[in-house]
Order: C-alpha cells, then sequence, then structure tokens
C-alpha cells in the first residue's frame, strides 16, 4: 500500500477513528485503525466491537492494499505535523512496518495484519430513512443528559428511539431517563421510518453520532434493525449495536393531569437555582421551590453551611404550592429550553412535574421532586 | 460589621483569598476568609499558615466590625450574582451568621469568630525593594518549570531568588532546578536589594504572585527577611513563608566549557522534538540529537511502538555528535525561548548541555542528557 493525502483531509478522517477506539485494550488489534486503499478511495475503520466507524476519503493512491495501525499513534502524528503537508502512508507488504513522512518527518510505525482486524458484520436493515442533520441533533442532544449511568440498569444507558403517536401524529421519538428524570423529544416522522422498531443507542455511540451533525443542513442516512443502527454521511458511516434489553414504558411516567403552571424566564430561572444551591450540601443538592400568586420563591437550607433564598418574579395563577428539587436536575433541564419561557406544571409536592417550552409539546421534561 | 461593595470589587478581592486557602482542612478556620471593615476600607484575608493574602477594597462601611466565612462559598456566591450588582455584607455580633443580599438574593452563612483567625505574625524585613510586575514575571516565569516536586529534596521544591555576581555585575538571580534540569534567570539589581539573604521561594508562593503581576509597569514592594518573603501591591500583599533549608551550590552545575554550538529557531526545534517523541514510550521519551555540519538529526525508536526521524537545517560547525534526552525537558526549555533562535553549547554526550538565547546570558538553562 502506498496512497498520499493532504494532512488537514488525514486528520479528519483519523481523528474519527481513533475517537472510537478504547484507550484500554486487552486486544491489542482493537487500538488498530485499519486502512485500506483501492481505487481513488481510502478506507478507514475503527472499532471497539460494539461501535464501528468507516471514513472514506479521497487519496493519491500508487499502490493498493491495506494494513493496520495504532489509530491514537497516527492521530497525534498526522495532528503535530504542519497544516497543508502533503502526508505518504506506505507499507511494502509483509514488513510489519507503515512509513508515514512528510517533508523531513518520517515515521516508522508497527502494524498488525489486516486480517486480524475484526469488521463489524453486515446486517440487513429493515428500515431506511433520511434526516437532516439538525432534526438528529435536536433529538439526542436534548435527550442525552436523561441517560442513566448506572450498569445494573443497562436498557437506560442509551437514548430509546422510535416511533410513537402523539397528537400531532406519528413523531419520530427519543426518551431518555434514569429513573429521577426523563426527556421526551419528537420530529416529524421521516419518509420511510414508520415501520422502525425501537431500538435503544448506547450513550457512546450518541456521543460519536454527534460529530457527523454538525452541518445543520446536511443529509443523514439512518438504517436500524433490530440489533444495529447505522448513521451515515457521504463519508462516514457509524455502525452500532443497539443496547439488547427492553426499554420502560415511560409513558406512565409522563404525567397528564398537572394543571398547576408556573411560566418562568428559562435563564433567569436557571441562574437563580444556581446561586441558591451555592450553600447546599453536597449531597442532597435539595432546593426548595414555594409557589404564590405571581412569585415563585427559591430556598436551600443546609444547617452545616448555610441558608440562601431568591425572589423570581413569574406567571404563576394557582394555590400555594412548596416542591423540592435536585438543583443539578433542575439546572439541566432549564438549560435545554432554547426559547425564553419554560412551562412548569405541577400536581402535588410528591408527584411528578413536567417541564416544556412554551406551548411546544415536542419537547417534554419530566423530573421527580424530593423531600425538602 | 455591614459594608456594601460593587460585585466585581468584592469577587477579586475574595477571589484572591479562596485560591490561598486548601480545599482540605483539618483545622476549619483555614477555610475561611477574615473580613475585617473600618474606615473606608475593607481588608480580607485568607492563609494556609504558610502563605498569607491581604487585600484592602474601598466599601460602603456602614458599620465598622469583622468576621470570618468560607472563601470557596462566598467566592462562589459572588461569582454568580449578576454583574453590576451592589452586594451587602452583613453580620450582628453574635449571631454566627453573615448575611450577603444583592437585589433579591440573600445568603446566610455560618460564620466562625474573628478572634480565632491565625494572623500571620509580623516579621522584621531587612532588605526593602521595589521591582516592575514585568521583571519578576520573567524571573519566576522562566524559572519555575524546573522546580522539583520530589518532597524528600524539599529545599529544591521552590525558586532560589539571591543577588549573585554575573558577568554584567550583580543581579537579582532565580534559580530553580530538579537534577535534571535547571533554569537560572538574572535581572538588574533593584536598589535596596544588595543585601537580601538568598530564599527559596516555595512553588505555591510563585503561583500565588503570577497573580500579581498582570499589569506590566506595576510596582511591586518586595520585602524580604531570612524566614519571610513579602510582595505587595497597592491592593493585595502577600507574605510567605520561605522554605527552610539551603540551596544546594548550583554554580558547579552549570557548565563552562562548552564549546559546541548548535543555533536552531526554537520554534521549528520543539515542533520536530514533539513531533518525533510521539512514538517515544510513555516511560523513556528519550530523543536522540544528530548532529552534524549545519544538519540536525532528530530521532527516537521505540521497539515496541516504532520510529521517528526528523532533520532540521541548523548552524553547526563543530565535529560530529550524538546526545540524548527527555523530550519532556527539550521540549520544556525550548518553550522558553521568547525571540527566534536557541542556542545549545554542549560537550560530550555524557556531560551536561547549556541552552541560552541568542547571546544573550541573563536567561541559561542546563539539561542532563540521558543515554539513548
Amino acid at each position: 500500500m502506498k496512497i498520499s493525502m493532504e494532512r488537514s483531509a488525514l486528520l479528519r478522517a483519523v481523528a474519527q477513528a481513533q475517537s472510537v477506539v478504547e484507550r484500554r485494550n486487552t486486544i491489542p488489534i482493537l487500538a488498530n485503525v485499519l486502512i485500506e486503499a483501492e481505487g481513488e478511495a481510502v478506507t478507514f475503520r475503527a472499532t471497539d466491537l460494539d461501535i464501528e466507524v468507516l471514513d472514506k476519503a479521497v487519496a493519491q493512491v500508487e499502490r493498493a492494499g491495506g494494513t493496520t495501525v495504532s489509530a491514537v499513534t497516527l492521530h497525534e502524528i498526522v495532528r503535530k505535523l504542519p497544516d497543508g503537508a502533503l502526508v505518504t502512508l506506505s507499507e511494502e507488504g509483509g514488513s510489519g512496518r507503515l512509513t508515514v513522512s512528510a517533508g523531513r518527518s518520517n515515521f516508522n510505525l508497527a502494524t498488525l495484519p489486516k486480517e486480524d482486524f475484526p469488521v463489524m458484520a453486515t446486517s440487513e436493515y429493515g428500515t431506511n430513512f433520511k434526516a437532516k442533520a439538525q432534526v438528529l441533533r435536536r433529538l439526542f442532544d436534548k435527550s442525552k443528559f436523561a441517560i442513566s449511568t448506572e450498569e445494573t440498569r443497562y436498557y437506560l444507558n442509551g437514548v430509546y428511539m422510535h416511533v410513537a403517536d402523539s397528537e400531532d401524529g406519528r413523531m419520530l421519538r427519543c426518551v431518555a431517563t434514569d429513573g429521577h428524570r426523563l426527556a421526551r423529544i419528537d420530529a416529524p416522522l421521516p419518509e420511510g421510518a414508520a415501520e422502525m422498531p425501537g431500538v435503544i443507542v448506547p450513550r457512546k455511540t450518541v456521543g460519536e453520532l454527534r460529530k457527523l451533525l454538525d452541518e445543520d443542513d446536511m443529509e443523514i442516512a439512518v438504517s436500524v434493525s433490530e440489533t444495529k443502527v447505522r448513521f451515515a454521511t457521504p463519508d462516514i458511516t457509524l455502525t452500532s449495536k443497539v443496547i439488547d434489553g427492553t426499554f420502560p414504558d415511560y409513558t406512565r411516567v409522563i404525567p397528564q393531569g398537572n394543571t398547576r403552571k408556573l411560566e418562568v424566564d428559562a435563564s433567569e430561572f436557571a441562574k437563580a437555582v444556581d446561586r441558591v444551591a451555592t450553600v447546599s450540601s453536597e449531597r442532597s443538592r435539595a432546593v426548595k421551590l414555594q409557589l404564590d400568586e405571581d412569585r415563585l420563591i427559591l430556598s436551600v437550607n443546609a444547617p452545616d453551611q448555610g441558608a440562601a433564598e431568591e425572589e423570581l418574579a413569574v406567571a404563576y395563577g394557582d394555590e400555594r404550592l412548596e416542591i423540592g428539587f435536585n438543583a443539578k436536575y433542575l439546572l439541566e433541564i432549564a438549560s435545554q429550553v432554547d426559547r425564553e419561557n419554560a412551562v412548569f406544571l405541577f400536581n402535588s409536592s410528591g408527584d411528578p412535574t413536567l417541564m416544556r417550552e412554551g406551548t411546544d409539546t415536542s419537547a417534554v421534561y419530566v423530573v421527580m421532586p424530593m423531600r425538602v
């Protein structure tokens, strides 16, 4: 194999690959990226056995072939080369070494045979549809904060992407929850997605996917089977196993009958929560909300540290209510609000509270209260 | 005590105090800042028993007095208050609580009696002089990277500030070393400094001092005794114990007879070292320099990872030389060079190497070679 590429194109391709590679590997070849050159294209492939990323790039291919080298080392080298450099990767068949050269720099890297590289088995994807990058970004960005980190509840360690009925018809929906809070985000159902099986997309995949979604209008090809999900741009294909488990029936958690309505400037609210939480004890982080006629008092009482109280002018017309929340949960939810006003719907101080942006029901959050 | 201050002035004063406070304290009051109000001034004082910082600020003092509260909590609160807010700190004598209020925010913090706060004993400072912030900044910034982190060699855990003779007469000199590399930085001797005893300024003090040195032309008042050193701006006074030990005779370490001279663009050199070091093993980080007629070849050979080589055009007219260094040490030294050219003076591959900027001998670095 012998190829030449401009440094920035090579860097982009290798960066995506090395981010999938796990830093600690018991299987040496999983630390490597598989480079294959043919025709006028080079592919870079990396995997952790659950996720595989495949990056295609145009290159001057002088000699076709393939090999594998440490993804992290190759990335570091390319990153440190001067911008605009032409980089040549070459390997004499069977030498066990890949030469990386650019200008007066020469590197010689240990390789492992490409035949040993575990390429992910191809799947039959029953569902194939296209979605704009900005649509997928919204679905995952607004839900991922609620993903559980408890490994024992592995079926909550991802975002549940599925088709659901809403007031506005069938939707493409993403849900995540850790039992304390829940995010439910809807987008119009793309053509071809109607029969999609519900899949739980793992946290790491959500993170890797995010890197494909920077250009608002880019069309992302999404393919879904019972066991796998694939996201593809013209250059990059991200394939991931989905979590083998059943996502719980989240609909029962979303309160329907909450009538006490609070409207508040989301940014002012977040800042006030952040301030009063300063004195809360590390462990509980409890903030009390006292609601009265167009008035919200946020307070924290931590006997060892001190106390804090702040008043906000809000829109509230129901009867008095006192309710407590984890400050971190309130902050995370409030920071999801893009527009000005957050609308909270309460029932009693022991019931789950619902939050949405204005009258928009395409992004709904639920947070459990705590005793204060 | 009752005072009011504009948020940004309060933030600046508290920020300096909280950075001196140690995060883990067995003595509760050491986590606190001592606030004292009298006349039109408020002072904020914090200490870790080795360093004391005292910050003076102008405030509306409604009622004189003093108390102590958690420096970190007060800093967090003030940081989160909106810019431009007027902040009031008030304490009813003996209530054990300090109230912090701004706008609609109210905080109530636990206090400890000001009488229990350990104020550092005053000293007789035999030496007093003034130096521009930029002069002190250069002395400490260029030497501190070489401070040892080995606690057993406590006398190397700081910068040795003293008066020394050089070719250009008597100088104010800062030296730091960890046994592997050494930095020796000179500045013209300020008036009044001639009789200064040599003192070892601890690493943490060097870090805190740096925050006082942002304004190039600010005059810093420096006071030195056998046991303490004090740096003062009009607002802030930083007092520190010095390390109770004897700094070794570093002059013997600085090679005088090195004749093989290499001149190289410092930035190109640093980038090349960084690149070839990519393939070095975590532990050794050894880079080999091969010098020949106007040519430098940098190389690394790590059997498990690979090899790297890079050639640089340099000015070198002496006989061939091969010498190895720790890549990290070379990088740190090269990054001290402000001007274009680094000048290395070698003897043999087993002897310490000297580095300076061009012909300037006011900043000199020594680095020990390693076998490669």
